[in-house]
């Protein structure tokens, strides 16, 4: 996309953003700050963002101590803790880039990571050795481990090597470090991307997208030094969605989480009442779990103010509801991607809107993916990509350009089908833009069931079925028909105990929402519904699978 | 400053930082939020973001129709109204640069202006059409003027040529304009500076200054949709202290003041309570005038969570309570130049200092300029250079570099002694940093005193001297001295009727807060202090008036 020069504001060049800079900041002028971090056992470690910058410091002479270079991909598998905050800005502070393993990957995928990033060496936590070990046969590049532990080495029995002990290489290092003036161009992390088909793509973002996108989040959620953020997150998903930058930009208190699972939730609300949290994030069923956490305690906590971040999937009326109802906190819907850094719309109201909706219209509302967010450009594009209007009913592929947005997947071939030519990111999500701005997801594109140039949305359908009380689970896709292109089909897993359903009172429930039209052809019982790696629908596979069915029997 | 390039994030090149992205996402979401201009005759015009961006598109098609193009200067003679809102997107969105034209300059200076920048065309209120005919025989190079007015054009009587309508230009134009995708190292203003000696200086800000400024402001104060903005500092001042700017960001009401001076204090007062103003600037004469409404007021108004941004010198502390006790609204102390774009400081309480504070060490702590905001470096230097700590003690020259900071004067040999070579602006303010972050401006270097190796502030002095009730006015300045290089002399004009006040009775006035050996050797009472054309002490004029009164005295 050409750039216009204009009149030369000033020939000396520009101050370079560079993420470091959002914890150098921070220290000038919030170092009493605390940040409090959830250990293995479940007790709380609490140290201060002074005291962290010093390590940060220690970190990054250490790296430098093991021959960790400028523009050295090292990489990171761990879980939320203070430890991996310090990563955050120690490792990319130094210009080497900070490559996020995700742990619930397939040896095969993360090998592939590893390998294609180049990555020399790897950060990982103790009790995460067994996913280094499964990949490092695989990784035939990598120089050596170090190993985020309280232990001694010597008490580790593990098959990597060289490993180095994280906190020993702390202790040996200088706890001053001048910091490069990096290029805001340069990588500061990699986020790989791992669809239903083909490899992971690598994401890389800029100090300049991460310092740019932290700015942002602060200012529109917005945070400040009052606040209490707490990293639910995986910090190795898209930059833990960007919290942790935007609460240093801010100076906010931090808690992290530790290694956590659904069956933590009851110790991680009490954590969030007791330290008086004040912005999290999390995707919708976990903050159902605390929902119900909450409606169980005797003395509610008071969460007034208090604004969730949810991402994901669409937040249902109940969990929204819920959570204003039984303590004050808001629920905040949110969509991204990894390209978009995560952070692409926010669901906030507007004063105008409050006056004019009903409560119910509100509700609604709130369920839409929100506004996006200001410094980003959008474009709503039908099949030949051209632009849609604004109407908040015609739903077309969602395009998306900014500043934290990234224009190319690392050294593959999908850049070219991915991404336009004047910048934008084809994000393969459809949806609409109404008049007053808020983004409506329908559907991934390539799920979208296009019969009779009309578009059924499956991911609506899908709701309306797990809605009903006998269904488990549901996929619903598009396949192949002579007469209409495609025609939906809904796979569904009964719930125990409710085998003797019948189709026919499925497609009644259905005709509740949906038009005669849009209804499936076929509706088959089946015992599961087959997943991708990183459980998501596989509906790729669905797809092939019965790809002849209404062919055949001409439906 | 030697930037060191990393590992590549990106081949495709970066998203430009364009100031008319403000505009164009605040509409995507905001089209319906209102802004207010207060007209000539204190009506109240009214309308919304999305009829102000019709009239931005409309004024870059009227301004390429007489010929505007990339690059060209055009110069802004103008009061705070929509209109002047509408020319801070519309103009700079083309690719021309926005001069601002100080209207309180001498003819001889705001020529100067005109001609360095090289100005094209200057956009004037009708009211200011003599300002501008002042300078028009000094300024040979301009082609044109664009009137801002109701009237019709034949109903002007001026002596410029060729005028236009600024409405009538946009009445003709078309409302769709397509922005050039400009480099964000564009100018996108220029601001002069003027001191008390030499010629204005020139100070042009790019997209990305502007832009990311907006974006700081927004996030440090915070300013969402539902604030409601007061346009009270000029806009030809810094950019009107980039609230303009903020506020479109994040999508916040604005009130522009018109035409105003003291004498409308009143008046604006309503208007603030009226349209439940909840952010707003000015200097501390500016609220001293409107606490004094206020508190004449029998239904006080409920100011509460207002914040009031105080620049220019320090407010004082009975000016602060005040606000705080007779309506809730916060003083927030900000502090910055032209070269910094204005912010560089906001005053903020940190949660754990309001617990260990006492509420006078609060208020005493409300009067410094507050902590450096993020994305600025800062350094305080002694006269050789060195670092100084930040102990709250220690006074040196306050330099600063950060994504909004010049780091050179447009065309101007002072470049070489303003800035250092690694980027810093030299403040030529003295101050000291304490450990939680706070500045706080002692004085002037060049107004310090330097006594023996010691420094006595200046500026310290002349407000304890106006804190005593005889005392109309007062300028303190350091003039040679043989055998402590400089001593203080105390200049003062007494209030009537107060002609009999001694010396002594200054004096120990004075020592109730100075040290013995920092009192002033004389004290002078005159009819008058010299000043400087925008109405500052000229304190190098009455240096050079006394530089020999102790040499000879031997005082």
């Amino acid at each position: 996309m050409k750039v216009v020069k204009g009149f030369p504001a000033d020939p000396e060049g520009t101050y370079q953003l560079k993420v470091i800079n959002l914890m150098k900041h921070a220290i000038r002028n919030f170092a009493r700050q605390e940040i409090v971090s959830r250990k293995m056992d479940g007790t709380l470690f609490r140290y201060t963002y002074g005291e962290s910058y010093e390590r940060m410091q220690r970190l990054a002479n250490a790296l430098q101590s093991i021959g960790i270079k400028v523009g050295d991909r090292v990489g990171v598998l761990a879980w939320n803790h203070h430890q991996h905050y310090e990563i955050y800005f120690g490792l990319p502070g130094t210009g080497a880039v900070m490559v996020s393993l995700n742990l619930r990957l397939t040896p095969q995928d993360l090998s592939y990571v590893v390998n294609h990033s180049g990555t020399k060496y790897i950060i990982v936590d103790e009790d995460l050795i067994n996913v280094a070990e499964s990949i490092a046969p695989l990784c035939k590049k990598l120089k050596g481990y170090i190993i985020i532990t309280e232990k001694d080495l010597s008490e580790i029995i593990t098959q990597l090597k060289p490993v180095y002990s994280y906190e020993k290489l702390l202790s040996k290092a200088l706890a001053v470090y001048n910091w490069p003036n990096l290029d805001e161009n340069s990588a500061y992390a990699a986020c790989y991307t791992t669809g239903t088909t083909g490899k992971p793509k690598g994401v890389y973002y800029s100090h300049r997208n991460v310092y740019i996108q932290a700015m942002m989040f602060a200012a529109q959620l917005p945070m400040s030094l009052n606040d209490v953020v707490f990293q639910l997150v995986p910090m190795f998903h898209v930059l833990g969605w960007s919290k942790p930058q935007a609460a240093t930009y801010a100076g906010a208190k931090l808690i992290f989480s530790g290694r956590w699972n659904l069956d933590d939730l009851e110790e991680l609300t009490d954590v969030m009442v007791q330290e008086k949290v004040t912005v999290s994030g999390a995707v919708p069923a976990v903050f159902m779990a605390m929902l119900e956490f909450i409606r169980k305690m005797e003395n509610k906590p008071d969460l007034s103010g208090t604004r969730l971040i949810c991402g994901g999937s669409e937040p249902p009326i109940a969990l929204m509801r819920g959570f204003w109802e039984e303590c004050g906190g808001e629920i905040i819907h949110s969509y991204g991607s990894t390209e978009a850094m995560a952070i692409t719309t926010l669901n906030f109201f507007k004063p105008w809107l409050k006056k004019e909706l009903s409560e119910d219209n509100l509700w609604n509302l709130k369920k839409k993916q929100g506004t996006i967010v200001s410094g980003l450009d959008v474009k709503i594009v039908d099949e030949h990509g051209d632009e849609l209007p604004h109407d908040g009913k015609l739903s077309g592929e969602i395009l998306l350009r900014g500043p934290w947005i990234t224009r190319s997947y690392y050294n593959a071939p999908e850049t070219k089908e991915n991404f336009t030519e004047d910048g934008f990111f084809k994000s393969g999500d459809a949806g609409s833009l109404d008049s007053e701005g808020y983004l409506k997801i329908t559907d991934r594109i390539k799920d979208v069931i296009k019969s009779g140039g009309e578009w059924i949305s499956s991911i609506d359908m899908e709701n309306a079925l797990v809605s009903h009380p006998v269904v488990l689970e549901a996929a619903v896709v598009g396949i192949p028909h002579p007469k209409w292109d495609e025609r939906p089909l809904v796979l569904i897993v009964l719930r125990e105990g409710c085998e003797s359903t019948s189709k026919d009172e499925i497609r009644e429930h259905l005709s509740k929402v949906f038009a005669k039209w849009q209804l499936p052809n076929e509706i088959l019982f089946v015992d599961s519904i087959p997943r991708t790696s990183v459980g998501k629908l596989n509906k790729k596979a669905i797809r092939m699978e019965y790809k002849n069915l209404y062919i055949k029997n001409q439906k």
